[in-house]
């Protein structure tokens, strides 16, 4: 048997070194590619992609895995390779549920897809886009029907991002914090409005980078296995364990895009990089959902990066780096101006306090658009109808409103819920970290993020994809996703900011 | 048949996907990888090495050849698909020759080669390297046994480099050669030597970058379809017509480095993006031989990079970048400058008028190794007797002597001939661009750089790898691989820069 399971880790090897390529392809189309080169990269993405797929998806597989079940059943269920097969028999049994034809088609689609919608944006037209989104979610709910049974035609989706999530479970986790969010920018909006201005200044680019880079390093993100450099979209790319690259963007005319964006990538990149090397190689050797994932990019950007011990630590070197710009900025305006709460139209700009509204708003879109509740042609009323009501506030254009994401046109439907419930856990792991390292700020205070480090890599980043992110979590917290840490702590924090 | 031709084509595609994503990923380990990445890929390049070579050389695409025969003899010889189909049976046949077994056994051997021949370099000790070395030749006496009956055991290591080309041909040429090339440098070294020191000063890294930028983009170099940056030793890597790369080396107290690394790079990387697109995706898409590559990064880094009418033009640039190190230096001086010859040890940094004999002294050794007729035990030996011969200095150390090269350690043994084949016919294609455009001179004078490229894209780069190198050198020039040109033209140019 353990030369039956080696011959699938052969297997797998294989199609992780082709993923790990395909990452790296990824990673050179969005930093250093010439701009001609984008059709034969094209080319080169989707031949690894198909002949991974096709490795994966193979009979030989099935049958090993088959062979392997009783095996598995007699391992420790927590060992390695008892859970590599049990998540690689997952991704199978699912891998093989789509037809090829299909997955072709949908390339296809959505390759043409995102470049009206990248037109339809540029030219504020909905219409122009329409033929389109409504052809992405029909091929959507063809997708869904080779997973039926389900219990909701929107499950099959959502598992690609969040396996073993259901919808029902994020629905109800979603009901129960919406009013309570509404409720709190309510508050927030009588009361007198913080001020970020000095912000927005001109702040050298160099100077930007290298502060950026000493707190991450200082966070111990670690430069022998990894790498920052610049792109239009800042994002983390994994090629395998010991490779861990992240993106930022630096606006010379603001502050925060560079700082807040190194912060968070450099969460999911201790996340990656943490991974047990005994996982190497394998389809484990990576986070285990974008929500997960999500919590540890939002806890080193937001519980860390915009709390008030952090910049007890670092205002002095920020202000030591740029004097003429902050000099006459005291801490306190600072953390307030980098935490001020304002409702606005762009999900991707909004604060800790409005950004879980953007996506429950987008996740209820999706659920009717898959139901069939709700028809592509009615789409920016009901974005706008409920922008008003969860934000106070209606987009101007369709360009600021529902074309503002690139998701849909890409085919990414399932995808926005991670980023609301990444919030969640962040809040729910904080509370624990808390408890077992009670003077966790007082460390923050002194710059001393190790600790932090430690907790996670032992208790998530170690795990890899062993664990389904329900699982994780409740491994973690001893909770299924909880709303209320992440409430708990925006009344605190902001109550605070605001005098609530 | 033109399904079975598509259904070819299809395969190849795919083929030249993994090979040009196997390209980018060997770029960015030698550019931006960071080090803790070296691991994971080494099995990425392993990986997809291995589908690339199982799917050419599968059953299929030996069916597809042999059923497209007929049909290849039917159309024109010179066309894209009789080419394609003679080449890739070529390549089939030579690459089914081989057991997979031995390619797998190589790769490791060869891993290991390379690490102890830097231990080996660093220790100057070649009795450490001896095991590895007898084994790498050992095994590629036993490559070339698969290639049996062959008029010389060379023969099939020459033709990976050099499709088509013999042993008995390289050897006659540089029998020719050879004689004519001691007696000048002998010459040379009774005349009172020329000024160089004025290029070993510190010159600014951002200044010697601009100006080669600005040369080669005068070239010609499409900036949309590549990008130049730094490596420790400078290369060009295509991946796909669209997305060719160079890099080069900066020395902030030397000249030389980067500005001829530069234009040497520039002119195989113009070669690679002047390849018809009718040939993308298919084994085509790229230049023909070694040797043909080096004639076109010869002549821009030489008979371009290094005549008086190139630096009657950019000379006066070249001093307004840095006059404080050359403002005193007249052209004169200068163009003597870069064209010093002086024997010396090591092979990369050699000049015009020695660096052929470099290459002779490898290839001989090389072909008594693979004849037997050396004992790797006395290489050190018959390398130190054949630089005191041509050259007229022996190494001190085996670190600048034998061991200096990393090509064997890696298993390349055919290889360096190509260098100097390439002089040879950069010089044969010079005389005929000079008939075909008699005021070339003049126009690199005024810096019409590009006349030249639209020849050279018209005669040579636009074909890629339809041609063998001695068909294409042929077609044109009129004659297969002949040194007489270069001969005279070293003749000629040092004669007048050293007044024999």
């Amino acid at each position: 048997m353990e030369d039956k399971l080696n011959q699938l880790k052969t297997i797998l090897a294989e199609v992780t070194d082709l993923n790990n390529a395909a990452g790296l392809l990824g990673w050179d189309q969005q930093t250093y590619m010439p701009t001609g080169g984008a059709e034969g990269r094209g080319y080169q993405l989707g031949t690894l992609g198909k002949i991974a797929h096709i490795k994966f998806t193979s009979d030989e597989v099935g049958e090993l895995l088959d062979e392997l079940q009783t095996y598995q059943e007699q391992l420790d269920p927590d060992s390695d390779d008892a859970r590599l097969i049990k998540v690689t028999k997952r991704e199978y049994e699912k891998g093989t549920k789509v037809p090829p034809e299909w997955v072709a088609d949908f390339a296809k689609e959505t390759a043409v897809g995102y470049q009206v919608w990248q037109e339809a944006r540029a030219e504020n037209s909905f219409a122009k886009f329409k033929p389109n989104l409504e052809r992405i979610f029909e091929m959507r709910r063809e997708y869904a029907s080779f997973f039926s049974p389900y219990d909701h035609v929107y499950d099959p989706l959502l598992d690609d991002f969040e396996p073993g999530l259901k919808t029902a479970e994020v629905q109800e986790i979603f009901a129960n914090l919406r009013p309570l969010q509404v409720a709190l920018i309510q508050e927030i909006a009588e009361r007198p409005q913080v001020d970020d201005s000095f912000l927005r200044q001109p702040f050298d680019e160099k100077g930007q980078w290298d502060f950026s880079i000493d707190v991450i390093t200082n966070f111990g993100y670690d430069w022998n296995r990894g790498r920052q450099d610049k792109s239009a979209h800042p994002f983390t790319e994994s090629s395998g364990i010991d490779d861990v690259r992240i993106t930022t963007r630096v606006d010379p005319e603001h502050l925060s895009p560079c700082l807040f964006a190194t912060l968070h990538e450099a969460g999911h990149g201790l996340y990656e990089l943490g991974v047990d090397r005994s996982l190497a190689r394998t389809p484990l050797a990576h986070g285990t959902s974008l929500a997960v994932h999500e919590s540890q990019s939002r806890m080193y950007e937001n519980l860390v990066g915009r709390s008030l011990p952090f910049w007890e630590f670092y205002y002095p070197s920020l202000q030591n780096t740029f004097p003429a710009q902050l000099g006459g900025i005291d801490l306190e305006r600072f953390y307030k101006g980098i935490n001020k709460v304002e409702p606005s139209l762009i999900r991707v700009e909004a604060d800790e306090a409005t950004y879980n509204l953007h996506i429950m708003l987008r996740l209820e879109l999706e659920i009717a658009l898959m139901e069939g509740s709700l028809e592509v042609a009615d789409l920016p009323e009901a974005w706008n109808e409920r922008m008003q009501e969860y934000l106070g506030i209606t987009p101007p254009n369709d360009a600021d409103g529902v074309l503002q994401d690139v998701h849909w046109s890409s085919g990414l439907i399932g995808y926005f819920s991670t980023y609301a419930l990444g919030n969640l856990i962040s809040l729910q792991l904080w509370e624990v970290i808390n408890k077992d390292i009670p003077d966790l700020p007082d460390q923050i205070r002194r710059g001393e993020l190790y600790p932090l480090l430690e907790w996670l890599h032992e208790n998530i980043h170690r795990h890899g994809a062993k664990f389904e992110p329900q699982e994780l979590v409740k491994r973690a917290t001893g909770s299924g996703i909880d709303p209320a840490p992440y409430m708990r702590y925006l009344q605190t924090k902001f109550g605070e900011v605001y005098n609530l």
